[in-house]
């Protein structure tokens, strides 16, 4: 077979939607497909929905020229890289210790792998986005979360278990805020769209002025809310972006000084739509406050890919797995 | 030539002493000389006294029987590895972009590798010290300053330009004390040898009874006599060493969280001499703040190699750098 006509599935599996594509070496997206995940009706029916959304994604493709090799799974939570299990989904009730690989290995007698979604959107930055040649990079996704994955020396890097990556919760402020995740005074909690959204509506419970009272009217403020006030210059929505950006720059700037990182990529819903107003607070902090020797040349830039980096992430990581039993089987 | 007869040369170049060692491939230390650096007679006298050294400690080698094929040094401050320049470093005056590798390289014919020296401390405690089978290790020195190096999938990991692994200069505090690096509440200005002595007289100006005070008499308080007081069972230095424990704590969390690691050991004057006193705190530090799914089976312990961690380090890099040397030319 000519390795041109090499095929993967990737697929994202989020806590609201399920993606799948088929996709070449070069990361395109061939064919598309995608439907609701309804999370809240279990595990079994969720396996199906996924089952059923890379069928539709296949259905397009002339598999009689070429064959679909592998499939990989971006997924939230901390999974089980070897084993291919999703240990645990904040956003997936009842899936706990699920077999993904072994499941869908048996459904489609090709192999499955699964990874982190924010690792594996990393790796489609990485090889197909923002981050390409590049390789130290650490991409860090801001919005409901935030996580992020590391690529060190070229490859992702996943650590002892496979849980490497987790940026949002390291601790900037020792006294701060508790942290969903127990910890306190993380950068997720101080600088995450929640997190903007609580600091708004504790500045207008504190008596702030603000175009966000009439904004949100009865209704509880939002980051969107946070984000209109701000593009009519709102002084409080500005104030508010700029100190997530100084909380963000510092998460950056402790990771630069920690890995030596030569490319920042920032992901996620509140980094991609509200970039104007954390981009020059997030420059500044690292500026200031990263060592000189350490800053220069370092650069931080939005993602390339958008919503699809785990998608295209997970494609990359069936080919790879692809290659690597490939070189084992030749070998 | 047998595969056991090689041997390398270790050097440890700190800001007090220059110490060498002719080191066999197990890491052990076969014949030894040090001789102090005299730092401020400037770059060419240094290396003078590091070339006596070198031929110190090989002259009693049967040179004859035991060729040696490298050098390793380790020096503080940052580095360019591929170069082995000594870009900068505090604690020796002059040593500004200067070509270690290529001098020694011309002095003995054999070639020389140059590391940072928490870096290569890593490297020594993870192939011949504590961390001996861990794949996921990062090393902590705590002392006059706090530095480290990560071991990354069984490889000593050194970042973009080779200088990764400056864990002391992570902010733990936003609006916390400035730090010497230009960052603000780094690890290092929170929990270092003399951030403890600095916060000990901090609390004597504000009136804290303490044995400290008889302890220092009319002298300024040192980090020494803070251990000396806790010794002793004295309420603030006890107090000063929980808090220190709970910034390094913090520290480790963070780290964890970034890079899931199995091992953190902790070298350096102030984790090796006050142990007893920081490690509680530390431990109950990792136990409350880390996430529960990735604080398991998570070990924290001394360094194995105290003093001679960076010189083994040393030697490692150069067998490295002999067996990478030699599989090119082989392969």
């Amino acid at each position: 077979m000519h390795a041109t006509t090499k095929r993967v599935i990737g697929v994202d599996l989020g806590g609201t939607n399920i993606r799948a594509a088929v996709c070449d070496e070069q990361g395109a997206r061939l064919e598309h497909a995608a439907q609701p995940t309804r999370a809240m009706e279990g595990p079994e029916a969720v396996l199906k929905r996924i089952i059923d959304t890379i069928r539709r994604a296949t259905e397009r493709t002339r598999l009689d020229e070429y064959k679909v090799g592998a499939i990989g799974v971006a997924s939230p939570g901390p999974i089980d890289p070897d084993r291919g299990i999703i240990l645990e989904s904040p956003n997936l009730p009842g899936m706990i210790n699920f077999p993904l690989k072994a499941r869908l290995d048996a459904e489609f007698g090709v192999p499955t792998f699964v990874g982190n979604d924010a690792n594996l959107a990393a790796l489609g930055e990485h090889r197909h986005g923002a981050g390409q040649g590049i390789k130290n990079m650490v991409y860090v996704t801001i919005s409901t979360g935030i996580g992020g994955g590391i690529i060190a020396d070229g490859q992702l890097y996943l650590g002892w278990r496979g849980f490497a990556g987790e940026v949002g919760h390291q601790t900037l402020e020792a006294r701060g805020p508790k942290c969903n995740c127990g910890n306190v005074g993380c950068l997720e909690v101080l600088a995450s769209g929640p997190a903007i959204a609580r600091q708004a509506r504790q500045a207008l419970d504190a008596g702030r002025e603000s175009l966000l009272r009439s904004l949100a009217g009865s209704a509880e403020v939002t980051t969107t809310m946070v984000a209109q006030a701000a593009e009519k210059g709102d002084a409080l929505a500005l104030e508010l972006f700029r100190n997530a950006g100084f909380y963000i720059g510092l998460g950056l700037v402790n990771l630069l000084h920690i890995l030596d990182t030569e490319l920042f990529v920032l992901g996620g819903g509140v980094a991609l739509h509200t970039w104007d107003f954390l981009y020059p607070s997030i420059s500044q902090t690292l500026i200031r406050n990263a060592m000189p020797s350490m800053r220069d040349g370092v650069r931080v830039v939005q993602a390339a890919l958008g919503d699809d980096a785990g998608l295209v992430g997970a494609a990359s990581l069936a080919l790879d797995g692809l290659e690597s039993q490939t070189r084992v089987k030749s070998g």
